[in-house]
């Protein structure tokens, strides 16, 4: 089973936000293990990504890649990471730099999202990822 | 009052979407008025943009922007078309030939989204434009 952990800065409760990635968790679950971790500082995060073998960060200084290209990347990244991977998303002062530095660095988009909204984008990358590989109509 | 429609194909019931759009026209309603409006196809679609003075269309194609540039042109739009504007947003087959020729192209990201997120997307960015004009801490 692949898992992929999703790492960040500041827990938020919106209801609107949980049930729409409780939906796409569940369409992932036969395919992709998803887990959100969140750290209340940036220090707590650096602890929690040390023990991470392989880590992608989101920011805004990353390479921005079509729907198409993140699937490939992704399943080069779950290969070469034995079925594990984390992504983390930076709170509103973005990412440490020794994260910056150590990571391969992806952008959802030029704009600046809400970290809220970057993981729902994210999370359905990653649903449109498998929906890529497995050829779905889920992309067209 | 700055009056800004959305038009888009295909009505969808999603009730996170419309509780997340929901709290965003809210904290818009002192700065714009946002009506969505949803075509049944194609031909309605063109049928309503005939009768819009200024359309953008968000478009796989478009130029990318930054939020604060996002900012700069809808302020622009605004201005020029007499506090009056839309964007339309295609369908999984994208949006009608005419429409892309006839309108100013934005994309929100190289990624595909799900039309139900890039109409989320687009309604935080139009919250963050207008944040970003204000000056506000919402986008720092």
């Amino acid at each position: 089973m692949i898992k992929i952990r999703i790492l960040s800065v500041g827990k938020t409760k919106e209801p609107w936000l949980e049930e729409a990635l409780d939906e796409y968790l569940k369409r992932l679950k036969p395919s992709l293990q998803i887990e959100f971790a969140f750290a209340k500082n940036d220090a707590q995060l650096l602890e929690w990504l040390a023990k991470e073998s392989r880590v992608i960060a989101l920011d805004p200084q990353g390479k921005l890649l079509t729907s198409e290209a993140f699937s490939a990347f992704l399943y080069d990244q779950i290969e070469a990471g034995g079925s594990r991977l984390s992504f983390v998303i930076g709170g509103p002062d973005g990412l440490p730099q020794t994260v910056r530095q150590n990571s391969p660095l992806l952008s959802l988009s030029p704009l600046t999202f809400t970290h809220q909204l970057a993981r729902l984008v994210l999370v359905e990358q990653l649903y449109r990822a498998v929906e890529i590989a497995k050829g779905s109509p889920y992309h067209k």
